[in-house]
């Protein structure tokens, strides 16, 4: 009987680019500025760093950090780790010091595959971890690696190896290593190319940071198991975008909500040639309804926003077009490999429509928190994955995010989501532009409900009128005690708002009250 | 970690009919003449069976019979054996008696469920084989496992646990069982919705019978995971079917080229509404150019011709619809999930366009014959999985199918594929209505390529006068040495020809010469 790590049989993201690229050697893989690479190219790269790594010692379960922004070379180390068995540790971009220390010392990571304009800020986390190789993408502690011999590498790798370890951002604790297996990212991909009608002749562009699983492989597997282009965006610019989308007759766009409310701004004001657009995926939030409708009438193509975490490889549902107008505010129907359900907390599953933690099962469930067997029987009690979601699903499948239960505020007794504040500050006062509602510690409230929020540039924001116009939308006890303007929020590199952050600076906030 | 065998992530096919019926409970899984059933029909029906046949001892790895045309239970049955994993071990109808008796036998199957009209046919076999549980569809046999609780089984199903032994038609030796495991066809499900754009509002006409790989599981499986309709199809009537696709609005039709023909001819003589055809897809055998251009144009859909075989879990390649009118006679593109070379005899690659052996690498190979470690090997050499058939790659990626290894005819020191004097006989005879070329023990030439023909009702064919014209196309080897007239060539269940059976009754045809 084959082994799961049989070459003839075996479940591997790097044999998705090898299949991709015995069937079309010659189609576009990677378009980086006036730089394109076909799958021929990209496979032949992939496979003589693989070689290269080899030479060097680092084999099946090796850890290896990759710190890049988006470029031929953060894919080509993927892969080459994928063939070899090793371990990719992307590293996000807006880590330093401890924290970035934290995590390669926490992956145990052999090596770090840098971009030479980001050595300076790996070294702030590198001082504290001698003995740590650093391939300099560009010079030739990478580039000899890459001048190795062609050809397949020859490694055995079981289905369910880790094929990344990934961290989640940690806002109020030490962040946690979600462990990928090549199974998981390997059906997950297969998953999305059916949700996103993924094909061959699509051409994508790659926006996001590719260290966060979203782009990484909600994307970019998909787009390589499938033959896709991927287009890599240096830095979001609307203007540049939608001509790079003309120019390029790119077909898939994957975006923040603040990205296509700067782009539906620069079209309807310099309207470029936009019809070979197909499909508009937004993810992380919501979007008005008013806003979104105008979008899908100027880019005259489908929306739909991709729901998920992690711990899913990343995604769990899709709120598809066909339901984006008609359900404002959902979050979707299940992924062809995802179960969704409603659980309490004693582990029952909960009928339609009561609300209760989101769980999954699918096998795209991650495979543990890595080193942390407590955080990984916690996630996986009563044989379900939480995903640490309030929600529900309506008697017509589709599931309602509420709020992360880190954020339902406790006030006076009662439970309220945050998400349904911030939808009735953002009706009630048009100069909103960014806003988080969170509980703060409350002498009285046990939570005060505040507001912080950011208006619009050029217009103010009175707090006093704002709470006025509230309390008509809302009951009294879902009413913010405090509206707090601020010029920003801060956000993480995929346009989280990070509400933890926001707890930890005003956490005095009403010692005076 | 979570083992391959957690619920929470685990791949099972089982799931697949599970989530979709969580995630769409009233739409149409079955139909089957007057008689619907939804997806949670199905899955509760699934479900009762499972904790029947579990309380009857039927645990992970037993094996079960399953001896039943197309209809419900069939499926029912296939997927309580998924859910529990329990071995699903389909009986091909025209077995009888002793090969029967073999399968049940090396099966080691502890029960078989069975139709009752298909019970004396079992009998014939099962006389031999004392002890085994006989589950009659209809009887209480079968129906008292129904009546058992609903709610999902709770069982430990590895990933690459065993999902079904397949046995295929051994024409020269004793039938190999080939073990299919959940994830291989769990990957290949997935694939085949990507290749086939298939979608829940499909509707699919279940014709071939689903003890086959093709119809269970290029069709079968796909279907349930992305919740489109399976409408079953007693037996082959061109002028019922042509009826059922206007009534139903059948979207999807997997049938053998003769029944095209059929189709084809009574749609001319009394066009029905077929307008919600967008897939036809033939299997087996290639189909005559002009007439694959003619049904393109009548039915006003795409076609499309599936390539493998039961150890790819089935499909290989797709000749897919844009390539059916300019490359005739190819066998298409590889799937998403599948790798293919040509191999040479010592296991070497073969660069384009060289002819040798057809290899894969896939996720949906086999996990080996059934208790036959020395076939498994000889399959697995190398590091590819041998599909025993001759082949070669174009230089724009497409693979022509030159014969089956042991179809390819030994005659005077030349190898000559026998389909292309077969492709050569239809093209200089209209009046053949099939055919079949072999070679046969001859004492000067070691093999005599020989052609056995069929004529089309009503019709005569001259072999001395076929074989004049042929010698004006044919290089004078590969002309056969002489032409046998028959009323009907032998054929396994999904049609093809058994060219070892014509072999064995016609071995002492020159032995006068």
């Amino acid at each position: 009987m084959q082994t799961s790590g049989s070459p003839v049989n075996r479940v591997n993201v790097g044999d998705m680019l090898t299949r991709t690229a015995w069937r079309m050697p010659d189609a576009t893989a990677i378009v980086h500025g006036d730089a394109r690479l076909t799958f021929r190219d990209l496979n032949d790269r992939v496979n003589r760093l693989a070689h290269g790594l080899a030479a060097r010692g680092y084999a099946r379960g090796t850890a290896l950090g990759l710190m890049s922004r988006n470029r031929a070379e953060f894919l080509i180390t993927y892969y080459a780790c994928a063939k070899l068995g090793v371990v990719c540790v992307p590293v996000n971009l807006l880590w330093r010091g401890g924290e970035l220390a934290y995590v390669l010392r926490h992956a145990q990571v052999r090596g770090v595959v840098v971009e030479a304009a980001l050595l300076d800020q790996l070294r702030t986390g590198l001082d504290e971890l001698p003995g740590i190789d650093v391939h300099v993408i560009g010079e030739p502690s990478f580039d000899t690696l890459l001048a190795a011999a062609a050809g397949e590498p020859d490694a055995a790798v079981e289905d369910r190896d880790p094929l990344s370890y990934l961290y989640t951002s940690g806002t109020t604790s030490a962040p946690k290593g979600v462990v990928g297996s090549h199974l998981a990212v390997y059906i997950e991909s297969l998953g999305n190319i059916i949700e996103t009608g993924l094909t061959a002749a699509d051409r994508m562009a790659a926006i996001l940071p590719m260290f966060h699983t979203a782009q990484l492989n909600a994307f970019s597997t998909p787009a390589v198991a499938i033959g896709a282009a991927i287009h890599i965006v240096d830095a979001f610019d609307a203007a540049a975008l939608l001509d790079m989308i003309a120019r390029e007759r790119l077909s898939v766009v994957f975006a923040l909500p603040m990205m296509y409310r700067a782009l539906l701004a620069e079209q309807e004001a310099r309207p470029r040639d936009v019809s070979s657009l197909r499909l508009c995926v937004y993810a992380m939030a919501p979007m008005p309804q008013a806003e979104l409708a105008r979008m899908i009438h100027v880019f005259g193509c489908g929306f739909s926003l991709m729901f998920g975490q992690t711990e899913m490889s990343p995604t769990a549902t899709f709120f598809r077009p066909e339901h984006q107008l008609s359900h404002p505010g959902a979050v979707g129907t299940p992924c062809v490999s995802v179960q969704v359900a409603i659980m309490d907390d004693t582990g029952r599953l909960l009928p339609s429509p009561e609300t209760g933690e989101i769980v999954y099962r699918s096998p795209q469930v991650m495979s543990e928190y890595l080193r942390d067997p407590e955080a990984t029987a916690a996630a996986f009690r009563h044989g379900w994955f939480h995903s640490g979601d309030s929600g529900y699903v309506g008697a017509d499948g589709m599931l309602w995010f509420h709020d992360r239960f880190k954020d339902v505020i406790k006030t006076g007794g009662e439970n309220v989501a945050s998400i349904e504040v911030e939808k009735a500050l953002f009706a009630a006062e048009p100069a909103i532009a960014d806003v988080a509602v969170i509980g703060l510690p409350h002498p009285h409230w046990i939570e005060a409900i505040t507001a912080v929020v950011v208006p619009k540039p050029g217009a103010a924001i009175d707090p006093d009128a704002l709470l006025t116009r509230l309390r008509a939308d809302l009951s009294p006890f879902k009413c913010p005690k405090a509206v707090i303007v601020l010029d920003a929020l801060p956000r993480t590199a995929t346009g989280k708002i990070q509400k933890a952050k926001l707890r930890q600076i005003y956490a005095g906030y009403y010692d005076a009250a």
